[in-house]
C-alpha cells in the first residue's frame, strides 16, 4: 500500500507547444551578449577578459536572476511518493491519475538528502540539462577541431615530450591532487564536516583525475592574438589535447575500480585490471577514431578516382565528413570505449588523410564548419557552468575542500611541469627554457572537460562536493590565470618571438627559405627525430599513397612482388603528384630535419596554402585580429586553384 | 489506496553513459547512407529518386529493423499503475521504491486505447523522439534557409499570384479537403469503423489544414538542375513557402476553435476569434521575425560604420547572425506566436538587409552554414518518417480514410491550382501557362510540415488516425510526384526554356544587357508593378539607407527638415555607394520596369555577384550537378574582393 498526497498542478496545452523555446531563448540571448561584448573587446585590444571568460560571466549573472527572481509554480515539489510494491525504478511509469494515463519518463536516481524546496522550480530544473548533452552533442566539435587543427609538423617534432606531459604528468598530476585531498578530507572528518565511511582514498583519486583535464584555450587564444613562440604553443596546446583524453579515461578506469573488501585498502588485482581497462580503452577508442578516418578517406580517396565529378558536390562531401567523424565518436561510446579519445584521433587522422583528398571547396567548408560549430558548443558550455553555479540545486559549498582543490590543482601542476621538463631537458637538444615551463605552469586552467566530468556523476554527497569544488577552480583559473596571460607573458618576456601565421604547411614559404639559407639555428631541435621518422617514413611510402593522392606511388615504395596489388591500390593522380610531393622525400632523406622545418617559421607573410599536403590552421578566428582579411582571402584564391584563375 | 503492481527492470551505470549515443548512430548511419546513394545517382544523373525520397526509404527499412529485430526487454511494461489521490500529473514525480528516491519526469498524457505491449520497447521509444525537436530544432533552420534564398526580384515580380495561392489557395484547400473528408468520415460512421462523437468537422478542417501545407523540395531541386523557366519555379518556390506558414497559423487557429454548445453546428463567434487569431499570429509572427532581422541589420550596421575593424571577425559575425535568427524563431515560439513564420520572415528580411552589411567573409560563411543545416535537417526528418512508419506504437491504419486522403488532397490542389490561375490569368499580363497550372498541381508535395503537424498531437485515436494518413500520403506524394517530375517536365515540354542561374541580382549581368537591348518581350510582365514599386520606393529611399550602405544617402532622400536627423542615421559610405546604386534608381523612375529585370535572365554565363544588393542563390547544392565548381569559384572572387586581387 502506498501513500500519495495530493498533489495540483497546472498543465495547459500551450506548454508542451513552446517547450524549451525559453530555455534555448536564454541561451542564445547569453550567446549574443557574450559575442557582442567579445567584439567590443577586440576591438579596443582587451585581452584581460576571453569570450569564454565573458560567456562564464553572462551565464553566472542569468542563473543569479533565474534562481532569485522566478519563482516556483508548484509549490509542495519536494513530495515524495511512497511505493513499497515496486522494485526497481522502471523507465517509463505509467500512472492512472483521476481516470486518466499519465507517462513519466525516468530520469535519475536521488538521495533521501537531495529532496529540497527547489526540486520543483520548474524554470530551474529546465535549465540544468542532461550531462549526456554535453558528452554527445556539445564535446564532440571542440575535441574534434583540436585534433583537427593540430599542427602536425610542429606535434610530431615534439612528440615525446607531448606525450610525457600528457600520460605521465596527468598521472602525477592526478596522484598528487588525490593525495592532498585526501590529507583536506581527512582534517575535514577531524573537524566534523564529513565522515570517514563518506569519502574515500578513490574519491580522491577521482577527484584528481577530473581535475587533471586542462583547457588553456584562454590561454592559447591570447598566444595566437600575439604569435607566440610556435614550440610553445604545439607543448601545451599538443599536452591539454591528449591530456583531456588521458584524463577522461582515467576517471573512468578510476570509478570502475573497486576493491572487493575495505575501500581504503590497496586491491591489487582490482588496480590492476584498472590499469588494464585504461589500456584497453584508450587503445580501443584510438582505433575506433582512426579507422572512421581512414574509411573516410577511402571513400573521398574512391570517388575522386572512380567517380571523378563526384568532388562537385562539396555540400555532399562535408555532410559525409561530419557524419562520419561523428560517428566515430557515438561508435565509441555505444561500445563502452571514450568517446571524446576516438573523436580526437579521427580529427587527427581526418586531417592527415581526408582533408587531401577533398574537393578545394569541402577543405574550406569544413574547416569553417567544424571552427563554427567549436565556437558555439565552446561559449554554450562556458555559459553553462556560469548558469551552473546558481541553476544547480544540489550544491554543497565546503571552504575547507574548495581551498584544499586550489591548493593541490596548483601543486600538481607544478610537479607535473618541473620535474618532468628537467627530465625532458636531459634529452632535448633543444631545452624547454625555465620562461616556458613556468608559462606552461600558468597556464594549467581547468576548463569544459573536468565540468563535464564532473556533472556526469551527482547524486552522492561526496561527488556534489566535488562537483561544486570543480565549477568554483574552473571559475577561478579562468578568470584569474586567463585573465593575467598578457601580463605574465610580458613579464616572462616571451613575447618578443615573432612568428609567422601556421607556416608549417606553407610550400610556398618552404620554398622561399630555401633560397634563402641563412636560418636561425636556435630553434628546437627535434628530440623526437627518430620516432617521428620511423613514422613518416612508413606513412610516407605505404599510407599516404593508399589513401590519399599525394606522396609517391605505391608501385615505386613496395616490393616488385607486390606490383599487381600496388597497381590496383594507386590513384592515376599519384604518377602526376610525385614531382611535387619530391620535397618531402627531401626532408625524410635528409639529416637537417629542423631546418627544413624551421625555415618556414621566421617568413613575415601571413600566407597559408590549403593545398598543401595537410589541413586546418585551426584558431583562425583569433588570428584575424592581426590578419585581417588578407589572410582569409589569399587562402580562399588558393583553394580555388585553376577554374577561378580562369574565370577571373 | 493505489494498487501498484510489481515492478522489475535493469538499470546500469553504462546505460546512463552511453544514453543517446546508440539512438544518434543510428540516424548517422542513414545519412551517411543516403549521401553515399544520392552521389551514385547523381553521378549517374538519375532523377527518378531524389535524397529526400532516398532518406525516407533507408529510415523504412531500419524501422522494420527495429520493430521487429529488436526485443522489448521490460517484459511487463503496458502496465498501469492506479493512484486515486493525485489529482493532477507533477511534472516531476518523486517516487519512493524500496527505500529509494527516483526522479520521473512528465512526459505525455495517454488515452487508456494506446496502452499496449509496445509501449515498454525502450529501443522504440528512444527512437520516437520529442515532437518538439522538429519544431525548436530541425524546421527553423530549413524553414530560414529558404526565406534567406528566394529570389526576392523574381519573388515580388509575381507577389501578387504568389499570395493568392499561398492565401486563397491554402484556405480553399483546406476546406475542400476538409470537405471531402467529412464525406469519407460519414461513410465511415455508417460502415461502423467509427463512431459520430469522436470525429467532428472541425477535426475533418483540421486535417484539411495540416495537409495543405505543401512540400515541393524534390520538385524544386530537380528544377533547379535542369534550369526549369525561373517564373514556374518562383512561383512555386514562393508559393510552398508562404503556404507553409499559412497552414501552421491556420492549424493553430483550428485547433484553438471550439465552438461552445455542439460541436458540429457554425458558431459565428468562435468562428471570428479564429479568423481574428489566424490574423493577429500571423501578424505578430511576421512582426517578431522582421524585427529581429532589422536589429540584426542594425547591429551590423552600426560595427560598419563606427566600428570599421569588426567586420575582419567574420566567425563572429556569422554567430551574431545565427543566434539572432534563431532567436527569432525561439521569442515568437515563447510569446506563443508562430516561430516557423517569424524565421521566414527573418530570413527574407536578413537577406534584404543584413546580407550587405556582412563582410564578404561572412557573406559566403552564412550561405555555407545555412544550406548545410537545411540539407542536414531535410534529410534528418525525412529518415525520421521513413522511421515512425515502424517505430510510433499508435498508428491507425484505415484504408478508408487513406484512399479518402489521397483524393482530397489532389482534389484539393486541383481547385486550388485551376480557378485561381484562372482568375489570375484574367489581370495578368503575361498569363500563366496551361502548363505550368498542370505542373503546379503535379508539384502538390507533402512534406516535413504536414508531417511535423501531425505528430504535434498524437493522443485521441482521430489524431493518431491522421498522423498515419498524413505520413502515408507523404510517402505517396514525395515517391510518385516525386519521381515522376522529370517525365511530367518532358510530357508538358517544359525544360526547354532556357535560364541563367539566379540572374536576378547580378549586375554585371544587367550592365551586359543594357547595352544589349535585343530584349526578349514575351517575359512576365509584373503583374503586381504596382504594388512592388511602392513597396520598392519606400524600401529604397528610407528603409535601404537607414539599415544598409546601398541606397541614396537619407538626406538626399528625406525631407530639408529632416537633415540634421539625416545625416545622423546615414552611413559615410553611402555617399561614396550613390553612383553604384544609380541603376536602381533608374528602374524605379523607369516605366519599362520588367524590360531591366528580364534583360537579366537570359544571360547564359552562370555569374553570381554576392556584392549586389541582394542575397544568397539558395539551392546551390543541387546547382552544382551543371554548374561544376565554376560558379563557386566565381563567387568565392567576387566576394573576395579588394584584398584578394591585390594579393593574387
Amino acid at each position: 500500500m502506498e501513500k500519495l498526497k495530493e498533489y495540483v498542478s497546472v498543465k495547459d496545452e500551450d506548454h508542451f507547444y513552446h517547450q524549451g523555446a525559453v530555455e534555448l531563448l536564454i541561451f542564445n540571448f547569453l550567446l549574443i551578449l557574450t559575442i557582442l561584448t567579445i567584439w567590443l573587446f577586440k576591438n579596443h585590444r582587451f585581452r584581460f577578459l576571453h569570450e569564454t571568460g565573458g560567456a562564464m560571466l553572462y551565464g553566472l549573472v542569468m542563473g543569479l536572476i533565474i534562481r532569485y527572481v522566478t519563482k516556483s509554480p508548484e509549490v509542495e515539489s519536494g513530495t515524495v511518493y511512497e511505493c513499497e510494491k515496486l522494485k526497481s525504478g522502471p523507465s517509463t511509469l505509467l500512472i492512472n491519475i483521476t481516470n486518466q494515463v499519465y507517462e513519466y519518463q525516468y530520469k535519475r536516481e536521488i538521495s533521501h538528502h537531495n529532496v529540497n524546496g527547489h526540486q520543483g522550480n520548474t524554470m530551474l530544473q529546465k535549465m540544468t540539462f542532461d550531462p549526456s548533452i554535453f558528452f554527445n552533442i556539445l564535446l564532440p566539435p571542440i575535441i574534434f577541431h583540436a585534433g583537427y587543427s593540430l599542427k602536425k609538423r610542429h606535434f610530431f617534432r615534439n612528440l615525446g615530450s607531448i606525450l610525457t606531459y600528457a600520460f605521465l604528468g596527468t598521472a602525477i598530476s592526478c596522484i598528487v591532487i588525490g593525495l592532498i585531498m585526501y590529507g583536506f578530507v581527512q582534517a575535514m572528518v577531524h573537524l566534523g564536516q564529513l565522515k570517514q565511511w563518506e569519502f574515500h582514498f578513490t574519491d580522491c583519486l577521482f577527484f584528481g583525475s577530473l581535475m587533471s583535464a586542462t583547457d588553456p584555450v584562454t590561454v592559447l587564444a591570447i598566444f595566437h592574438e600575439l604569435n607566440v613562440d610556435t614550440d610553445l604553443y604545439t607543448l601545451l596546446f599538443g599536452e591539454s589535447v591528449l591530456n583531456d583524453a588521458v584524463a577522461i579515461v582515467l576517471t573512468h578506469s578510476i570509478s570502475i575500480y573497486s576493491p572487493k573488501e575495505n575501500p581504503n585498502a590497496f586491491d591489487a588485482a582490482a588496480f590492476f585490471q584498472s590499469v588494464g581497462n585504461f589500456l584497453g580503452i584508450f587503445a580501443g577508442s584510438f582505433a575506433m577514431g582512426s579507422s572512421y578516418a581512414v574509411v573516410t578517406a577511402l571513400i573521398s580517396f574512391i570517388h575522386l578516382t572512380k567517380f571523378t565529378k563526384l568532388c562537385e558536390f562539396p555540400m555532399l562531401e562535408t555532410g559525409l565528413f561530419f557524419l562520419l567523424s561523428w560517428s566515430a565518436f557515438l561508435s565509441a561510446e555505444a561500445a563502452g570505449l571514450t568517446g571524446i579519445v576516438a573523436v580526437l584521433f579521427c580529427g587527427v587522422t581526418q586531417a592527415h588523410y581526408t582533408y587531401n583528398n577533398l574537393s578545394a571547396d569541402s577543405k574550406m567548408r569544413t574547416k569553417q564548419l567544424f571552427e563554427f560549430m567549436n565556437f558555439l558548443a565552446e561559449n554554450v558550455i562556458f555559459c553553462y557552468m556560469g548558469l551552473a553555479l546558481f541553476t544547480f540545486q544540489n550544491h554543497i559549498f565546503n571552504p575547507l575542500f574548495i581551498f584544499g582543490a586550489l591548493v593541490a590543482v596548483f601543486v600538481a601542476r607544478a610537479s607535473n611541469i618541473y620535474p618532468l621538463s628537467f627530465l625532458l631537458n636531459l634529452g632535448r637538444k633543444q631545452k624547454i627554457p625555465r620562461t616556458f615551463q613556468h608559462m606552461m605552469m600558468f597556464s594549467g586552467l581547468r576548463g569544459a572537460i573536468a565540468f563535464a566530468l564532473a556533472i556526469r556523476d551527482t547524486d552522492s554527497q561526496p561527488k556534489q562536493m566535488m562537483f561544486t569544488t570543480a565549477l568554483l577552480v574552473v571559475f577561478f583559473t579562468v578568470w584569474v590565470c586567463g585573465g593575467g596571460t598578457t601580463a605574465m607573458l610580458t613579464w616572462l618576456q616571451i613575447r618578443s618571438v615573432l612568428v609567422g601565421v601556421d607556416p608549417d604547411e606553407d610550400l610556398k614559404a618552404r620554398a622561399a627559405s630555401q633560397s634563402a639559407p641563412n636560418l636561425d639555428k636556435n630553434t628546437t631541435k627535434a628530440e623526437s627525430a627518430w620516432l617521428f621518422r620511423i613514422w613518416y617514413g612508413f606513412d610516407h611510402k605505404y599510407l599516404k599513397p593508399l589513401l590519399t593522392h599525394s606522396g609517391p606511388p605505391l608501385t615505386s615504395t613496395l616490393p616488385e612482388w607486390c606490383d599487381p596489388v600496388a597497381r590496383l591500390l594507386t590513384s592515376p593522380r599519384a604518377y602526376g603528384d610525385q614531382l611535387k610531393d619530391g620535397d618531402t622525400v627531401y626532408i625524410i632523406n635528409n639529416d637537417e630535419l629542423t631546418a627544413n622545418y624551421e625555415s618556414s617559421a621566421h617568413i613575415a607573410v601571413p600566407a597559408q596554402d590549403s593545398t598543401a599536403s595537410t589541413q586546418a590552421t585551426g584558431k583562425e578566428d583569433v588570428q584575424e585580429g592581426d590578419l585581417g582579411l588578407g589572410g582569409y582571402k589569399l587562402q580562399l584564391q588558393q583553394t580555388a586553384g585553376q577554374p577561378q584563375n580562369s574565370l577571373a
